[in-house]
């Protein structure tokens, strides 16, 4: 095995609300802009913090989840009265239908200041937005330690999408037990799908895990079949948008793929993501809706007579699952709908 | 289902040996330009035939099949004696490892024009390719017959590359079976995969479809999967650039992905090839070598600390196979191994 160096403190923190001369500021890295530049960008104003959403500058249903809850304490710093919050929030939620993190934590910060004189409301959510960072990176070391029991010493781990310290607060998901296996001696290499077309694979996963030190390779999505087929892979690990009661887990277009793949070439499948993925209320993913994005994401000019088709997610049904790894444990998809 | 008109009469000849003033000159789509533009390029330099299909610009088993031995005859019009033919044709052959009909055309080439004196080489050359141009479209008029006899009325069919009028030099093979069961009304729409990294679907096989008048939609290579879950897809077809004794396939990176998804989705896969596809001498799809090319066609602006791995194909394990379409018959790959 390849001797390697980890330098976790080189992970950017994707996103993170400060308070700078009394006033609310959210920071965020524009990860369109990676692998060739990291900007990190500063508003105070929620509408910027949505369109960011849309246009996956941030993106990771952790990252939206928290990005959502600021959104929601810059309209707060910014509003003079409740009037309008509903709607606020409302916006702010549906910025992405299909994370039910966005949902979750919109509806976290309303609950939050509920009972509350408006004049505290900005500063109670800025606390509160503060709060869930430092719950999130708990959370993701959490489902890294987790994670990193089930990986053999050698593995050789395929990932898709970004599930890593670029979705989330700070330390990632699925990347969250890479680095903890890694930093136990026992990850090879980590393969990337490239993930079109938005491409999170081929421009954060790989730029991520370079950083970290983690020996990366990144292969083409059509490539993983042929990897597995060599033996080359020991275990797939992704992030979830949604869970639902049942263990069916709605993630990045083209997990099912390779969760059928992983099935068939006798490779483990791990989901990893914080229990605030789970939709209980939900119970089989073929509720999840999932969003259509535009054809010039596939097909940049486009070409008459030809359509295009493009999923931003699709649904892996629980029986490809081999474990959904939470902070809380390492869990069939049936231990943990009977645990709900 | 939608009702649309066929121009069959508008697929374009990829790849064409013309007699212009007493000169041998190849002609041939740059294939690189589309569908951006669809430029016919003309040589009469057998290097510049090498260089085409090294790079590219010609592509697909068939139509380098003909371009080799086009490179030949170009190759004799040039040379004043038989010194070197040899060194010419290992050349010719060598320009792509994987397709089996390269190594088959050159090696029929020099058979041809074994005996003759040198004098007659060059114009017994060009008889050939033209007699090959003929029997291409022949065995794939033959092959869309064998194959339209498998799809059902409404089929919604999945392509994967592209095995079309643009890799042979006229009809296609896999789009072959699609346009002759077009023809007969039973195609409603074929998905074609994008095929990264070098993107035929995206470039060539939605544009070869419209300009057939098939609908046609593009997708992702890793959206087949959700795309098939949800019941959309009738038939897989795909051709093949080399088939083994026992029937193993090797064809465009990804083909094996398809394939493994075909099989958990109770969805019929279809190979389409002649028979000069067939490598009788090998017993199996392990020795078949597969062309690693270039990590910039993956990630065109390298990042420190990230490899690529790039193979062009992949193989397809004959138990994955529904049927083997060639211009006699449609087989199971227990059949079409019998029969050799």
């Amino acid at each position: 095995m390849e001797n390697y160096e980890l330098h976790l403190e080189n992970l950017p923190h994707s996103v993170e609300l400060a308070c700078e001369g009394g006033r609310i500021v959210f920071h965020y890295i524009d990860e369109r802009l990676l692998p060739g530049e990291l900007h990190m960008k500063a508003t105070s104003d929620w509408r910027d913090v949505v369109d960011a959403v849309k246009a996956l500058a941030v993106r990771g249903a952790p990252a939206i989840g928290l990005a959502g809850a600021a959104a929601l304490a810059l309209w707060a710093a910014e509003a003079g009265s409740r009037d309008g919050m509903h709607e606020a929030a409302e916006v702010i939620a549906n910025a992405r239908p299909t994370a039910v993190n966005l949902q979750w934590a919109v509806n976290r910060a309303m609950a939050e200041v509920a009972g509350l004189p408006f004049d505290e409301v900005p500063g109670a959510l800025y606390a509160l937005v503060k709060d869930m960072e430092a719950e999130d990176e708990a959370r993701n070391r959490a489902i890294g330690e987790q994670g990193a029991a089930l990986i053999e010493p050698g593995s050789r781990i395929l990932t898709h999408c970004n599930a890593g310290s670029l979705a989330t607060f700070y330390y990632g998901t699925a990347l969250g037990i890479v680095y903890s296996a890694a930093a136990q001696g026992k990850v090879e290499r980590v393969y990337a799908d490239e993930t079109r077309p938005v491409g999170q694979g081929a421009r954060l996963t790989v730029w991520e895990l370079a950083r970290a030190g983690v020996p990366a390779t990144l292969i083409c999505d059509n490539m993983a079949a042929s990897l597995m087929a060599k033996g080359e892979v020991d275990a797939v690990i992704v992030g979830a948008d949604r869970i639902a009661a049942n263990g069916d887990v709605a993630n990045k277009i083209g997990t099912l793929g390779v969760a059928v793949l992983a099935k068939e070439f006798g490779v483990p499948f791990y989901v990893a993501a914080p229990t605030s993925t789970i939709d209980a209320a939900l119970p089989n993913g073929e509720g999840i809706a999932i969003e259509q994005r535009a054809a010039s994401e596939v097909l940049p000019r486009a070409i008459p007579g030809v359509d295009v088709w493009n999923p931003a997610f699709d649904v892996t049904p629980a029986r490809y699952i081999t474990r959904i790894v939470t902070e809380n444990g390492a869990f069939t998809p049936q231990e943990l709908a009977a645990g709900l």
